[in-house]
């Protein structure tokens, strides 16, 4: 028995899933280019075992254990950890058991397809998860990451991972990626200057952090120049450590490109804490142009993912913190909010800003004709709940007549799940070929260029996009 | 010849097809949950003949009517009552030759498919309905209609209805749910709590609604206090009287939770008839809660049905009053509307809040999302314009792969053309069995897995969210 | 070799396919209507060879040149004029040479698919375009513009054209259309009602053009009463030049229907050009109401376009102006924005407003309940961004089931590219084939009524609500 069907996520027609199945034939192998995520760098810096199966699967994947938790199961009982250091499980068997009794809630959702493709393909199990297998699963498992061949280094080499991105704040001293590089093992692992500590005047112990940022890079971050200067600085010391890219993460996509003067006042109220939320919202703004202007000098490429209203829940999020499963996708606009930046750097044709969004509503209506407009506008794979077989379906369905595929750049696994990387990736090859099959069969697309296009999508354009 | 395909609704291809095909047949014959519609309780009560085709059929649905409409007939000409008692057209005949000239209107949409249902597998008819063959169905459907097999009674049973639930208003006095349970008929009627007429400050004659409301009550619904009470004690007696839920049409989604005190403030105002929109808007929110904390003490189930501009045009309902096809979906934003709902009752595992919407743009956007987290959240079934094979396809679609199948309740008719419930379960259970099928046959979904799902969503999810 | 799949667009299941297949056929050969769009009118009075491949198919397709831009390539290298009438490439065979280079960019869209069939079925070509067949590609199609069977008449006679529309603003003379009207060929060239030069306050000259409109029509325009009889002399001009139908583009979908004592305040404020942005857009929305009341009295059919904000780039618009592919769609409300407009007409079932989207979110939300339901309104079928394969799709899934087909007008090309006509046409015939071949095989129209609208919406339905 096979937990994972071979021809999965192909098209149904027999000779539309022949040409799928060719297609994909020809990229399952490529290396993997995951240009974006949130893996933790000191696994490979440290090459330590992974704890156990409920440590590795279940307790830091939002995506799953919000599932559970959505039908009453308690967050505790999950041993996810509380903010106050109040007690929750600690027996990672139990938590295995739990959610073993309640996988089959999950049917259905991309995290069961990569889920069991991680036991089939990463551990070598055949049987599906129940409450009947759990012990099995849970011995089979443990057993194999003690071994040397279950560490991080070992399991990224197996996963056929050329570089793997992470993600780290302005104020990060990046010592494990210098770990990593400076050790024996070629891997390559870089990071990404994401700022929004030091960037949104309402992050928690935001001046503060800014004062940090000062003294980390010998610049005055109390003035407006001094503040963008300790940017520019970072900047390149994230370069030194492979980074290619930033990244902002923002409510909404709102930019501004305000005269230098009002920047300057806006910002000497955010470090005085008095800043509404619509001067918060504007600063955020101001910030991303700022960031391009620096992307014009020193090339990293620009990456937006706005629209996530964060902790959603404030019980849950007083009780165990962030990323606990209840950040949900808001509407959001691009035409408005995007034009200060776009007039400021969008005819760039040496600047990358790749757009995400999690409303897929704006697709075809707004990010689509804009990046088939713009020379510097690149439009982010699906995001997040959308990074799923029907989401892919949907964005490539509802993006490529308008903007095409090179105004994409491939996939983003987006996760802190190292184990799921190569079902990600996995899952989205199969359904980009699925997508081109359907192109050929109903002759939008010669079969000679969905070749090409197939490599594009699963290797080409992410390295092109993110310089990698 | 057959009116209807007996393979309709199942993917084209074949393999696939065969799998629909037997999902559906473990289905088809399941008893019929109806958890929430708008079937008038006197038809059971009193158990008397439908009066003619038309008024079965034409007169009282307007899914079908104001398409007609909507070609330039005039809607006096298909005996659609005016509110100033105006003449209209009384021969059904008349009415019914109406209908059948334009029944070409219908075609490709959920109605043809219900209506062609219905005639051939209540009514025992096999040619299509058009200007020649009106006569033959009028007198066909005439003469059964005169028969004790067609009586009210009778048809439900022989639609394999295990317990239908109509709604009704806070005033109601649910003679007729009594004189049905009184007989000696054995069919299960329960009725909804909807208490729209003492809960919406704009609401024709709200203030003369809330002093009834106290009347029936005993209590003083002059004060805030009194008026929860009355609340709570009009929710038991409609418990006793089968209910396992309420239900709430509200504008929009939002709700709030305010001081105690600012209620009945508002509550006042409400009274006085000194609300502004948006106070009236807010008061409806605040009820929402209010209704929320009443079912973690009485068990009932909340329903929320938003987003109707309803009588859009001004003309149409001066004339002819309410429910004449002139209620139009709007926009409708969840994720800040239900936070304060939400912070205060939604992680709450014994609570169920069922959630509807018209707009499509919300489910993959904020309701999985919201559904995938909140114990107390579900997601109620395509509504209304939604509910037809490619609303099913796109909720599923939407929703399946962020919230899973167990954060949905399977599926509602809410309908009042009575001789249309089976084919509208009819529909959804053939539309999920194909969508299932089509999981199968990607491998999304084992087998296995996916037949149990069949009957979770064809019957298990109705009967237990509603608690029936 | 061929450039196009005789069987593209249509469902891949060989039973669905041939139910496609045989569909099309009855419609493939029909004459076309093409009852708005862009044509420019002198190529069809003075009859002129198009000037070289480059001018007739890259320099004036915003569709095409977009893309190109989007991806780097200067928009003067592609000869796009500046408005300064500074140096762009002039040399036709090099602006080709960059177009074939780039042609891969196009993959997967619908102008691949037009120019693909121009190149087969207008040229005669059976080669891919590309860097290596350039120079064929120029020399062949350069040389049979050469010849008279590439005329426009010759073309327009050959592409079984049976009345084409053009777009003309209010203050044209429609000299064009004379002088064809007056020639010995019997083309059928119409022109179509565009006032937005003189309805709109912030369009550039709006003041001017007012008052050359009262020139033109001998009526006191800087009266509100003249102002409205200058429409109405002006409309009836058009009429004498074959006009069935006025065409409105506004920022909004906003209509209004105020006093007339309002409205001539308004319209002096207008012409003094103290608008604010509101009360310009309240001006548009008026008009709209008062354009239609005029159709009641001459039958013109009433076109809304809204939600587009053109000229997104300031910096494109400076340099090269209007119409170079910055215009980008946006969120568009109907429920509210048109219920003036449809409590003032919306019940007369003499009356047709079209009513078109760029946000496809409306489709299944707004626009079909409200075809639906309003006797005068219907949907104007899939524009712009959205004339696809995937967007008539889109389109049909989400309108049909609610709002039929009767309530949609059939094809409009919409376009400035006169050979891509056929190929538009072709596209759209296949789509609504290819559903309603789909919807046949699922049993939800029966092949008889397929055949039926299959000829609805590829000719009788554009004829009748144009009234062409």
């Amino acid at each position: 028995m096979s937990l994972t069907d071979p021809d999965r996520l192909f098209p149904v027609e027999p000779t539309v899933r022949k040409i799928a199945r060719d297609l994909y034939e020809s990229v399952a192998a490529l290396p993997i280019i995951s240009p974006h995520g949130h893996c933790d760098p000191s696994w490979f810096a440290n090459n330590a075992r992974f704890p156990d199966p409920a440590q590795l699967i279940v307790v830091p994947d939002h995506y799953v254990f919000r599932m559970l938790v959505s039908q009453g199961v308690p967050m505790a009982s999950l041993g996810v950890p509380r903010v106050d250091g109040g007690a929750v499980e600690a027996d990672p068997r139990k938590i295995w058991h739990c959610f073993a009794q309640n996988y089959h809630l999950l049917r259905g959702t991309p995290s069961a397809m990569w889920l069991d493709h991680s036991f089939e393909h990463v551990f070598g199990i055949d049987e599906r998860l129940n409450v009947d297998t759990a012990d099995s699963y849970y011995n089979h498992i443990d057993a194999q990451l003690a071994t040397d061949a279950y560490r991080p280094r070992a399991l990224f080499d197996r996963f056929g991972i050329e570089v793997l991105a992470t993600t780290e704040s302005a104020l990060d001293d990046l010592k494990w990626h210098k770990m990593t590089a400076d050790s024996d093992w070629n891997g390559r692992v870089v990071t990404t200057y994401r700022p929004d500590n030091v960037v949104d005047p309402e992050f928690e112990g935001f001046a503060d952090n800014v004062v940090q940022f000062g003294a980390l890079t010998g610049e005055d971050t109390t003035s407006w120049d001094g503040y963008l200067r300790a940017h520019r600085a970072r900047r390149a010391f994230f370069k030194t450590h492979g980074a290619t890219a930033t990244d902002h993460g923002h409510a909404t996509a709102r930019t501004k490109d305000m005269p230098q003067a009002d920047a300057a006042a806006l910002f000497a109220k955010a470090l005085a804490g008095t800043c509404t939320a619509d001067e918060a919202d504007a600063f955020r703004g101001q910030m991303l142009t700022e960031m391009a202007r620096m992307s014009l000098d020193d090339g990293m490429v620009l990456q937006i993912h706005p629209g996530s209203f964060r902790n959603h829940s404030a019980g849950t999020f007083a009780q165990f913190g962030r990323d606990k499963g209840f950040d949900i996708p808001t509407q959001t606009n691009y035409v408005q909010a995007l034009k200060p930046l776009l007039d400021a750097v969008g005819m760039e044709p040496s600047l990358t800003i790749i757009i995400f969004t999690l409303d897929e509503t704006s697709y075809s209506r707004e990010l689509a004709p804009l990046a088939g407009a713009y020379p510097a506008l690149r439009l982010g794979p699906p995001w997040w709940f959308h990074d799923s077989y029907e989401g892919i379906k949907r964005f490539r369905e509802a993006t490529t007549e308008t903007a095409g595929f090179y105004n994409t750049v491939g996939f983003n696994d987006d996760t802190r799940a190292f184990c799921s990387i190569p079902a990600r990736h996995d899952v989205a090859r199969r359904s980009d070929c699925a997508y081109l099959a359907n192109l050929v069969a109903t002759g939008r697309i010669g079969l000679t260029d969905a070749q090409e296009v197939a490599i594009d999508l699963a290797y080409r354009l992410a390295k092109s996009a993110y310089k990698l």
